[in-house]
């Protein structure tokens, strides 16, 4: 597997980046193709004395997407930027997967433009692994398109248990629609219209309606929304334990001298817990649905989250992924959904 | 102030219900209605060494609602229902608010049909308290409609600032749009579409967008979103906080010794934090839009949560709420918004 790595995206790069990379050939049996401006990525390569692995290339591209820009307006208009080279790897077969730090929005832009969707798919979405009571709970689409349609959550649901199937190797995944109540009947119309829509298919486990408290419960493997409500829901998370882990610090500081000393020895068990609960351990989040394996980074993704998300994307292809959903996108007969309701 | 207290609502009703406004009547000076059937709550009442404390009166109510009910037909076909004949206490201004612990449909039911709304509010709705790192943010609408339009953020932005000005002391309380971006022009459709008339008004501080990381970040004093969401998020915030409090635990105890020492001196810590987290800790949240005061409670109230209620229950009637709400409604002449869009 060759995957190419947009080597001057996200807040570190190419530092970091070109360090995950690194880290990713020596500890998997895979190739990395690094994107961006040579010269700097030879630097950083020289500095860490990996300028002759072999598992490592470069291929020059002399623009950069900034995270101010506008997304889809600087994907159209900059042709070299290090993101859409990156994806045209692998849209010519040169490489088998994309790993994208940085602006979301660029990272969508260039890939379905570069890549184009499955055949069926309306609106690729991203999953995000969030982590549950029993491991892991893939959330989509957490970003990718701001207004769904049922069909689009229906796509989500496919997409989803394949992911969660190949990826996290979940045997038979079930799928829950995320809304307000248990009942079929509850919820806004999104998610009443789209019940019925899950209940049919045939190549997902659908377990019916969950509510927020399911997702840290790990009640379902996947849980499908909008992606409006998938992305509010990430964001709040991510923010709410960083907040508890400081609370739990806070309340151990100013509980006097023996819980202090306490402290001491729970220091490390919190650092533990921090990292169980950063959602970037897990090695980013695929777009799934776009024709070709892509894996979108937080663009505040240092050494460690790029090694894991260079070790996904590999996975991703590896594994077919996209050519799953796309059995399963013909055999639900997807297409034929109206998209208008 | 008198607050009618539906004593038969909630899992341990009356037991709890009655045990908190007895702790209620003890801390605060007000006078505590009990709604119910008055053999089991003189029964408590007499446990408890509380049949002759003057603050404390019951009215009986010869029917119930039960939890697995439907709200609106339970509502119109019980007329003695405890909750129904609060309602109507205030109503008749016999009492200045009604605390609802219980089903939350059979609470805003009760609610509309015995109180009716505020002129020119279209949609009453659920702010609910959530500990942020400044102190708490409101966040509304938490579930009372599912689908709103923009007309229906308007009015809970209207609310929500009254609410925290009043009733937690915020001095000029911003407002911020939940969204999934900070520019204007990001989002769902509604978002989008209220953005601009949020920006118009002339009563509230509006802030602008902001995500759900700002949630727990405590960045504006109130958040507003359609009730879909705000019903989510609060349910996964809910299960997030004892998701991660357990974690903490498992953490120090899988960690050998030294940890387990720690943990001894850290377990008082972590219960203060707890109780941090506890979003019943700060007396229910109000229904907010309806022509009362009216505040309802999680189903799993203890005596605590419910004394805390009856507080904010008779704060909410001191500072007179409803007729700040009424008067900005007016001055804002939201009647006028098309709620179709």
């Amino acid at each position: 597997m060759k995957i190419a790595v947009d080597a001057m995206g996200g807040d570190y790069a190419p530092e970091e980046v070109v360090l995950g990379a690194i880290e990713a050939v020596k500890s998997y049996s895979l190739d990395v193709v690094l994107v961006g401006d040579t010269n700097k990525i030879k630097e950083v390569l020289n500095r860490y004395g990996a300028k002759d692995n072999s598992h490592l290339s470069i291929v020059h591209a002399s623009q950069v997407i900034d995270m101010g820009e506008h997304p889809a307006q600087a994907i159209r208009k900059k042709k070299d930027a290090s993101i859409v080279v990156a994806t045209q790897l692998v849209k010519d077969g040169a490489c088998d997967a994309v790993v994208a730090p940085g602006s979301t929005g660029a990272a969508v832009t260039a890939a379905l433009l570069g890549l184009g969707r499955i055949k069926g798919i309306e609106r690729p979405c991203i999953a995000t692994p969030i982590p549950s009571k029993k491991g892991i709970t893939v959330l989509l689409d957490s970003g990718a398109n701001a207004n769904s349609k049922p069909k689009h959550l229906v796509e989500g649901a496919i997409m989803g248990s394949h992911y969660a199937k190949y990826i996290l190797g979940v045997d038979k995944p079930t799928v829950g629609l995320l809304n307000i109540g248990e009942e079929a009947s509850k919820g806004n119309e999104l998610a009443q219209a789209t019940y019925p829509l899950l209940e049919k298919l045939k190549t997902i486990s659908f377990y019916g309606n969950v509510e927020g408290r399911d997702i840290p419960k790990g009640t379902v493997d996947v849980v499908v929304c909008d992606g409006f409500v998938g992305n509010v829901i990430l964001k709040f998370g991510e923010g709410m334990a960083m907040f508890i882990i400081r609370l739990v610090k806070d309340t151990i500081k100013s509980s006097g001298f023996i819980a202090k000393l306490g402290a001491l020895a729970v220091y490390p068990a919190l650092r533990t817990l921090k990292k169980r609960l950063d959602f970037t351990e897990y090695g980013g989040a695929p777009l799934l649905g776009v024709d070709g394996s892509f894996i979108i980074c937080h663009g505040s993704s240092k050494a460690k989250a790029i090694k894991n998300a260079i070790r996904v994307a590999g996975e991703l292809a590896q594994q077919d992924v996209v050519g799953h959903i796309r059995k399963s996108i013909e055999e639900e007969e997807v297409e034929q959904y109206d998209s208008e309701n």
